[in-house]
């Protein structure tokens, strides 16, 4: 395996939006629904390993069949339709805000020996956001393209992405000119 | 909510055996389900939660059903039809030794007020013991009764409750009798 | 002990103030450092624990004296000088942005039986945005008073309240107007 | 560095003693303490990285100082007099059994770049085992040399190696036979 193995993670895009402020969300994650899709396909394509990380939505089972049948009921059909997760990626359920907090992403990253995350998906100033934080903590090398990740207002996605700058040291070069070995 | 609620770890019961000493913990599992599956329905019957923490067997994905269709297929059989997980009962997967590690089982104890647990499951001197030190080191109270747990070897199952007993101050009185108010 | 118990945290203001912007940093803590003095005697009149929770400086012994020396070596001084910890009041050491990463914050919080936490300190939009965050995740009540929080500039600052108010539902009070029973 | 740097753990020897068995197992400390120094000896010379992990004592502040002059005062000072901590040792203090929890200490050997660890100390059937099973779970390389172990009893000692050499894979050649590129 490579010294710098990648991942691509798939942050909360599996979603109910049934909550407060989910019209507007769901409306901004439609814009970035392609790109994440299209660097999947990229991403795929050089090896690397796709990794969907969701919330549980309260259902404490850990089965995936139910959190995507509970998704799909709603808004987040045509989400789920451009972006249903193959039976080869990856697939872990999270119980709170980081990615990293009750559940196994850090240790299948370290069975991966993957060393470098790309995040992408939604909400930007909540889900991306602490991710990216706990991932810096752990010492992960980042890249986070700007038009891979929405919020519910455009203030909201600026302020996330002016203090991942600040505070994370992330690569935010958009998603068409990131490129795979 | 009671200010010291309960609940019920299963532990790695649903196997496939298919491991070095499979057949020996196998034989010594058929010896302790039906005590489980005993305590199981009287914790039920006083309201417990039962909370299933199980193996991911090298299954990246979060995903009860298919776990439990791999362990029907060989060893593993009549443990699950004994003691399959109810529609109500929750399901964590593990993927290592401790069931507090890289699972949402602590956060889950959390939103449900528990204070005290009641380990059972296999191996007692791998899974049951880990788990009964993170969960000492939590500050939980502790019941472990000693006809729910099983190892490869009763000298194993010996050290294992030995150590349990003089490092982590659980209650090891047997299952049969446990009553709950 | 109290249902609800609060404890008031001081983040990193033991500091070198030695690093890119710190200069900038330690003019607005400067601005600050009077209200968390005075949060601080309220607190202790009232009985609450007050935890300085900081920063290792690469300083891999937990020994607070040296790490307190080492910040007063600099302009960190005038910070110290003002708020220096009593011999009554906890002190762990952080490696990281979060006080709960790799410390024993969250167990001790958990002797002490404290529900509520009351977060100050710097940089507001780094460790004490990230650490708010941490215990949100981990179920606690929080107030983040405004005047006790300061960043680099007043743009950092106001992009973690604006991230603060949105995702983790702290009361950000002005500490002026806090009250202790 | 290296690709498989290792490390020197040094747990609990800095100790008050002042616990039910703690006659007992001051006398069998004395009878490692002897291998323990000459074994961190020998990794000093190679180059490796001495960490001491040790309980705090209730005493929550990161005060190593503090920590040292308490366990001199009582049995803990003639172990203290063959084993004290260099000026250029880490010393990590811990707050439960397992040396990973609430801890920086996995963050220092990630910085380390450290895989492989030489668990030695006290109680062999406590710290000592519940450590290994958290590196393990971590999936470090380890050696425990048994004769730098010691617990209450010969036969809690023996229940725990007999654990160790079942559930952890890992190394307990003696410290003599030890050697350090």
């Amino acid at each position: 395996m490579s010294q710098d193995k990648s991942a691509l993670l798939i942050i909360d895009m599996i979603n109910t939006f049934d909550f407060q402020g989910g019209e507007k969300i769901h409306e901004n994650t439609m814009n970035i629904v392609g790109n994440i899709r299209d660097l999947k396909k990229k991403a795929k394509e050089a090896g690397l390993p796709v990794i969907y990380v969701n919330d549980n939505y309260g259902l404490w089972q850990d089965n995936m069949n139910d959190i995507i049948e509970e998704c799909k009921k709603g808004k987040g059909k045509d989400v789920i339709e451009k972006l249903h997760p193959d039976t080869d990626d990856y697939f872990i359920i999270k119980p709170k805000h980081s990615c990293f907090f009750g559940t196994q992403l850090d240790i299948l990253l370290h069975q991966l020996d993957v060393k470098h995350l790309i995040l992408t998906g939604i909400a930007g100033d909540i889900c991306v956001l602490y991710t990216a934080n706990d991932a810096y903590m752990r010492e992960y090398d980042m890249s986070i393209p700007k038009d891979c990740m929405a919020s519910e207002t455009k203030e909201d996605n600026e302020s996330a992405i002016r203090i991942i700058k600040k505070t994370i040291d992330a690569d935010m070069t958009s998603s068409k000119e990131m490129t795979f070995k």
